[in-house]
């Protein structure tokens, strides 16, 4: 039978600031979603989550409602950020910190920080990444990459022509620009999807590769 | 053997506004991406959009570039605008176009747009939703659906625990504001992927429930 | 005897869209302004909107309550939008549209849309207007005057000599420059009457020109 | 024959910054615009602000490159700013300050912040108008009154019910509504036409009142 | 013993706008903070203040509650913009005008307001700087050192290698860049606690070298 | 003799991120500004940081080109952050860290994002104010203090009466009101004194009390 994504309780409490936090801080999410039962292609991604992570992700556990979305979701963020592309891992994972910053987004600054450490090796350019990325001294492709991906994050009406032309002077092929675009485009969703439920990320990632 | 996903050119041209225009207007985006052959579930898949809506959304073809994308944002978005929910067919348009009118987005503004007309039977609602939705005559309940999508599109990072139970009164389960969250993430992410591939849409939705 | 600017009502309801609609959607403003006797003057050219366009404009009826305020607005606005200039009617309505889409005016966007629609005889032209004018594909004079435009919209205590040099160079005369500037400034003046006043626009311009 | 109203040259020069200054400072606007011949009406009106004013301000003179448009703007700013009105004509210049205030419309906070000074004999609540309305010690009306104007400039996308119901509750007629809109809506026009023919204040204004 | 710096009240009142002003006008900040017996450096430098500008500025009747915060506001304060620097005194109270007209900061605006006017001999520089800088005739050097000022005070987060680089090509040296980011930077501390105190500047500023 | 603030170069180089970094990284700011020797009282303190911190922060070497300048700073600093105060040190701590959060700076981000790790002992906490404090569940008291602190960072114009009554309300004292605002101030300004020169922290607070 099939196992259940369980309301996650993570057992290392927060230590209580004071009087506050009405919500129990070991929900993942605001919304009280029951999980569905694991469908089996899900029930062994989360097994090999658990052998690869050591745990699973909490934004997998968050639409674990409904296997539907939970294998939708899925699917389309590992071909994103998994599959070949013109784009390094690094630079995915970047990208996605750089648009979570601008949208201030705590589960996906909080997860993908943390990939940008151990993938880059670099704590500082997680935390670069995580602040500011004017603030790093990255490679022209690499700044000309994130440019363009915070322009389509804050301002994604005034896009054209110019912004393409200089994502291709940096060298990027017409493909990579669609990567870079979908990769933001794919944040600009989750913050939001984070956001709007109050998603909180795995304990386990604020010390991971510091 | 698989059809491709043909760049596709409609035969009707823009009457020419003067010596502008230095790309075609009948491409689809300004990304050079040749298609890819369809896999036979995508090719089943345009035959019944050719069936059922007469053309195949330049969306799909944008993607058509590469089978496991396409597969990846069909799967998602079928799912999120189609299957059971406690919003209507039409809420969840709505929702898709108050988005795509905060960003601006000229494609799913004018495919979404006509969805809204035809859906609800009423042209000036499907003008209202690309124009202001603030000026549209809603029940609360769709008022407060819009404002919380369209709050979470501008400012995702002020998005609490008010503004879920603000939906909370107005009558939404949980489950509807995962719905509503998903939607309105969904086209924020795909009004960005419009927006970077100055995608445009299939002319034939102007006209469309005017 | 005069015959009087009524409170105009019109005969097709929308459709409800559910319990909501406080206000009566028939009614032009949300402000209850008796109207006054017309001058002979206005009676004369309420009659001629009725000849030529077959109706009168819901703005002219909003003004309707006081005839001196009436006669300003008609006098400025039949100056800048039909008096001779270097720009086309339809590049003054292409303004009005821009300048009426930043600020997201419901009554102006369907009105003066309408009003690009009939003078293109390209009903795509309209929407993009509505839209985001970015999207257009415009000569570089016609793009110049938009970016001009919506600039002075949105910020315009930034418009410079550099702003100004850029239409120059476009090919506009200093007059030009004006009327530009005139008609952007008129839209963002009418577009807050309307916002104000929450102003209806006659239904029949949704169907016209598509 | 009729008087031109010439491109007026102020006498007594800014003293020079430094190196700076390539326009000469005495124009009234960046745009070479020949002066019309006035018609009577604008002779005598020209002549009636030398008699009451001392001067014609600047504004006039701006316009004067064409009679149709010079009385048009001379119609509909008298109408406003001095018919009868539920407003006082302070709380005319008022609006007219707040609202070029969030403009930073130079022209407009010299000429009319000396008007408020001026009318209210209070030279401090002038300077308020300009720098920050919300530090002044306002009626409450007269707070709502600002209020609205000034989110009717900055976002008039937003302004809906509850904001002309603030307006009732402050004592404002629905007459009253529409005058406070038709004077912060006139000037959001006006700020736009001096700032994009960088406009200049006739340097009197500046002593005047303090 | 120690003088104390007394809650100072401005004999001359402001003509009653209405019904309004909870607030006595004349404390000079909304936060009741009784004064402390000044130091004896502080009583000489108040002292210092009555004999060179005939008043004690409420700025620092503000911060007598407690003398080392007085003493460190003095310290920094003197040091900023009194000290030799490559800027003239003009030229750092012309940042301090901009920098409070970007943040609308009553106090600030009144009190360096007068103090261009004062410095410059030129009443209308003032009103520029209060107004819009942008406006303003400036050499190249000054309309630099302004837009960086004004920059930092927006968008610091984008602050960055070109921008610094346009400063030295305006011939400014590194020392300068710092001076004008420590002007720049002090203001925007300075309007926050006018603005988060509500404080009132004295009034004989007003009519200063009108 | 006095010690010099020697241009601080740290040993352990950052990985190379690529072809990137023109400037190298061990350069405390991009300002070239000769250190000054070291007054007698700065000399003690750097030993005191040297001491208590293991390292000088490299904010006091940035301001260690004139010692008037390092001494202002130091004693505002001092008092505002150490000095007895309504306000716990941790509680500071984190207006500094929401406020360098919502102006983007990196240096001031990374310094007292760790102060608030160690203060708290809580690393989450340290997190969730570098990324965002609406994230974080405070105490009321807390949470209205931060959200004082970034309102008047991001719209200093618009706190007013009823902003210090929610403090009020909080049990926030009139001093505290003080004390809040001018921690939020003084990190207005130090984040922009970081911005302008590119201030680069010591690395060894990235992996302090994760």
């Amino acid at each position: 039978m099939a196992k259940t994504a369980q309301k996650h309780r993570e057992t290392k409490p927060t230590p209580p600031l004071s009087d506050a936090a009405a919500r129990d801080d070991t929900d993942i999410t605001a919304l009280d979603l029951p999980p569905a039962p694991l469908t089996p292609a899900m029930e062994a991604y989360f097994a090999r989550c658990e052998e690869k992570l050591g745990f699973v992700p909490n934004v997998l556990k968050s639409y674990g409602f409904d296997m539907a979305k939970l294998e939708a979701f899925v699917g389309m963020y590992n071909d994103l950020m998994l599959a070949p592309s013109g784009l390094s891992k690094l630079e995915r994972e970047m990208i996605a910190v750089a648009v979570s910053s601008h949208n201030r987004c705590y589960y996906c600054l909080v997860a993908h920080g943390a990939a940008v450490r151990q993938l880059s090796g670099d704590p500082v350019l997680g935390e670069l990444m995580v602040m500011n990325y004017r603030a790093a001294r990255l490679s022209e492709r690499q700044r000309a990459m994130l440019d363009f991906a915070v322009k389509l994050t804050a301002e994604p009406w005034t896009v054209e022509d110019a912004d393409r032309a200089r994502l291709r002077e940096a060298g990027f092929s017409d493909r990579d620009i669609w990567d870079i675009s979908a990769v933001a485009a794919f944040f600009n969703m989750s913050n939001r999807v984070a956001s709007a439920s109050d998603m909180r990320p795995n304990k386990v990632y604020h010390a991971q590769a510091r």
